[in-house]
């Protein structure tokens, strides 16, 4: 496995088209887009890794399905009522498809899905205290205390949030929020704003590899059948207007994030986290996705087959 | 397996809400909505099936899987520059997406796609020669040489079928159409009328159970690759705007038609057919689609677990 | 008057810009783009003309206000529980807001409504009685019986009217047609092919100069309150997505044409007639709505004025 | 005149439906909806006027007619970079075109329109500071000094002005905004508050009837192309996707509100104000469009004929 990681990274690496690094959050316009990471997580807790694996990088929107794993353990399938579980066909931050459905977001890993979300969990608490929540939540599943919120870069979403904050509103708009909108922007940026490396990434999956269980702490996180309902919204929904593509690609759940990472599951075989800051057309790592796919061909890891 | 298809078949076949028989072709409208089948196959080619799984159906849109694979062969990739192969969040017959996307169908398993499929493959034949090709396609993967179109169902599209003549000509518009429209609408409307029973599906599916070739007859029909591919564009798009759903609750690649029924694959493990004529509400099997649930809850066969 | 449309003429001509010929159908696309008329017809039926006021071209979408007013004489207001009198905001041919509103049409002034309006005036004749029985109204309206149909300008629409014929299933998928869909588009290409000069085209609009009479002739053609309502028609939706535009620049009542024409009309003024056959991004006649513009800002003819 | 709108008042109070008075707005919402008034401005100033025309209501979006008339004296044609001219087809308070168009606008005279007309009129002034310029415009084309906004109104606005803070947002995700968006909704909420008579209003407009000047006062408020433009403004957008309709039945530009006021210009003769709380399907006041209608029949006020 490792002599495969090293032979990935080597030829990514040397990849002329590296993608282009996300422009609107400023903070993260400054990342040098020269930046591989890759690491395979075993069921077991053993890791391989290779590239820049062990530095730090925003997981933006790969925090959605930690904040949707919370949501469903706080309020079971009622968050069904709120979000949808269809793939949008839409751009992460689309608001048409919000008015022809009257305010409801098509599932949990859109924007306005995942801002739904932190509403439901915020329950009358505090940003505050839901964010600190969320990271308690993260650290557990990584197992790892360490994890941290990178405030420059909430400080910087909060700030340039215009489009987060319409689609925020419009579903206020409906009544469908039961906390202040301005609250629940304020979790939602700082949940997005969590630094984590690869390594950190891939063992916080490791619940999702193993049925519900983290096998290398033997903490159960979510029932066997939320474990596998978990996967297949990353598989439906997990690349916005690219979820295709990563399946035919790549053939496995994961979710990505604009700061160029992708947290993949190979049920029952390994999670998988890679980091490149370069991004593809519809917002997903560039060489993270080649990457991926040349893994999963060396390995045949792919859901499809066997 | 044989007690569990018969106990599902019990328990489904006793629910008193049975979905509604599609209306808009008259001929399909007339299929009695009380009947249920269900059929695995194993790699080897050993079946279990109960209830009307020895009954002929229309399959309509689970056809639409062969053509693809029928394309893919033919063309190789260069299907994907006249069709993507993202779902759509759209209903199975919507013509907003093809507007906005200058007539390029997302995907081959909405009726915009598989029509355009037809195009690619028919390259200046006639209908009825694309039509025979087709069958013996069919025939050929199903190991079964009875397999015929229903003329009765042919017919009754063709007159009711303004919606899908809208829609090739719409996408003739913009100049991507080889052969006339009326021959391509003559091929698509047959090779959705094919009847197939429920045994006959599951054996057709085979060849996506193990990377590719049917181990009952030994013949590779497509590379292992491919095979994986067809998997993740019917776990993507295999169901309309209710593919979410699907991977949610049954968590297999699967297809289904207007006719009721729906065909699943579990890779490495049996590919699995349903039918029962009563649909929900986006379109797909009712019971079939419980069904399914049922089995998968049963055996474990979720590509999302281990 | 002469010397005015003498003036604009000199004007216009002399412009470096003249739009681009309308190239989707292959008859229209050869005709020579420096051409340029203008005609103005008074009450009483003297015109004053300057240009190529003489040279017959494609009426086009012009002929959509004769076939409306001709379905208002038939059908009354019953007309508009198929098509609506809302401008669309969309371009000509669009489909989506026709999905999005179960195949009625926003206006009868879009490709759809027109179509909708030829199946309303056809009553199950056939294509050529139909397309007689427009010809002698606009003859009639006219005072003219040369007035024609230009036949290679019809056969080129049929072999290239794949959005046209869209339209119209689409529709007719809704059950909302009372007569093959083949029939109605035959009218409806033959009725866009009437080929008239601008002298002709005045007088055909004289009627509704004068509340409904042509006074030149006499002829009571429509109600005073008919005539003012299609004049709002024009106002509102006689220049598609560029409505607005016009209103705002000219400031009366008008209907355009791919084949270059505008009929305008300053209610107990004059009507007014100009071609030329470039046209502008949204598909009306670039020179004919500078030359508009220029004349009512001469003659101060706009309806928002005094 | 006095005699007609007697008439017509009696008429119309006598109808049993009303319409709907709107809900978004708390404080709209407990308005007597059995509430009706008219008023005849003539151009010399001489008022007619029958019902409650002596009622302060709140104006709510025909208050856009008088920030768009200071934005095109402030900035002049440059305002058209930022919003467009044309009719939008869709409910007033829609985000879909906004999102195919890119952030601007299709007309002044829908939401997002404009509370882009406040943000360019801003041009870094404090809300308050913006919010007495447009009073102080107000009160200038009335000459009434006692105009004033109904802080009431504007607080109830402000708390349930999701919507409206959705589009705002939404606009300056695309950079389009120049001051602060709570600045800009602060503003936009108050000019949408301010309370008029029907008396108050039609004086208003008597700039609209002489090509721009207010002839009872000698003011010259806007050239005479100005006063055109705006008026064929209101022609094609006064009304939302009602306007068609308002054109159809009563022939003469106008400008709606959600609290039951409409404004008309017959251009020459007079300027009009109806005020009922009761709203039809579309949000314009039910019984004041028909007391229009009536109106313009009896004077043959329609600007579609003579």
């Amino acid at each position: 496995m490792q002599a495969i990681l090293d032979d990935i990274t080597a030829k990514v690496t040397a990849m002329p088209d590296k993608g282009k690094v996300a422009t609107y959050i400023p903070q993260l316009a400054c990342v040098d887009p020269d930046q591989f990471g890759i690491c395979v997580a075993l069921p077991d807790g053993t890791v391989f890794s290779a590239g820049d694996a062990h530095t730090l990088f925003s997981i933006q929107s790969i925090s959605k399905v930690f904040t949707t794993t919370m949501a469903l353990g706080k309020l079971g399938d009622a968050i069904w009522k709120r979000v949808g579980r269809e793939p949008s066909g839409d751009p992460f931050n689309s608001v048409v498809q919000l008015e022809m459905e009257n305010g409801k977001p098509r599932n949990p890993f859109i924007n306005a899905g995942a801002i739904t979300v932190v509403d439901a969990i915020m329950m009358g608490h505090l940003p505050k205290e839901t964010i600190a929540e969320i990271l308690e939540f993260v650290r557990f599943i990584a197992d790892d205390n360490t994890i941290a919120i990178d405030e420059k870069v909430a400080q910087s979403e909060l700030l340039t949030g215009d489009r987060n904050a319409s689609l925020a509103h419009f579903m206020a708009s409906y009544g469908h929020f039961k906390n202040p909108v301005d609250y629940v922007l304020g979790a939602y940026f700082h949940h997005c704003s969590i630094a984590m490396t690869c390594e950190q990434l891939a063992k916080a999956a490791l619940f999702l590899v193993s049925d519900g269980v983290n096998l290398s702490t033997g903490a159960r996180v979510v029932s066997e059948q939320r474990a596998r309902r978990i996967n297949s919204l990353m598989m439906m929904c997990g690349h916005y207007d690219g979820s295709g593509e990563f399946a035919f690609r790549v053939g496995l759940p994961g979710k990505s994030g604009v700061g160029g990472g992708i947290m993949a599951v190979a049920p029952g075989k390994a999670s998988i986290s890679v980091w490149s800051p370069g991004l593809d057309r519809v917002g997903n790592s560039h060489l993270g996705t080649i990457a991926l796919e040349m893994l999963t061909q060396r390995t045949g890891w792919s859901v499809f087959g066997h």
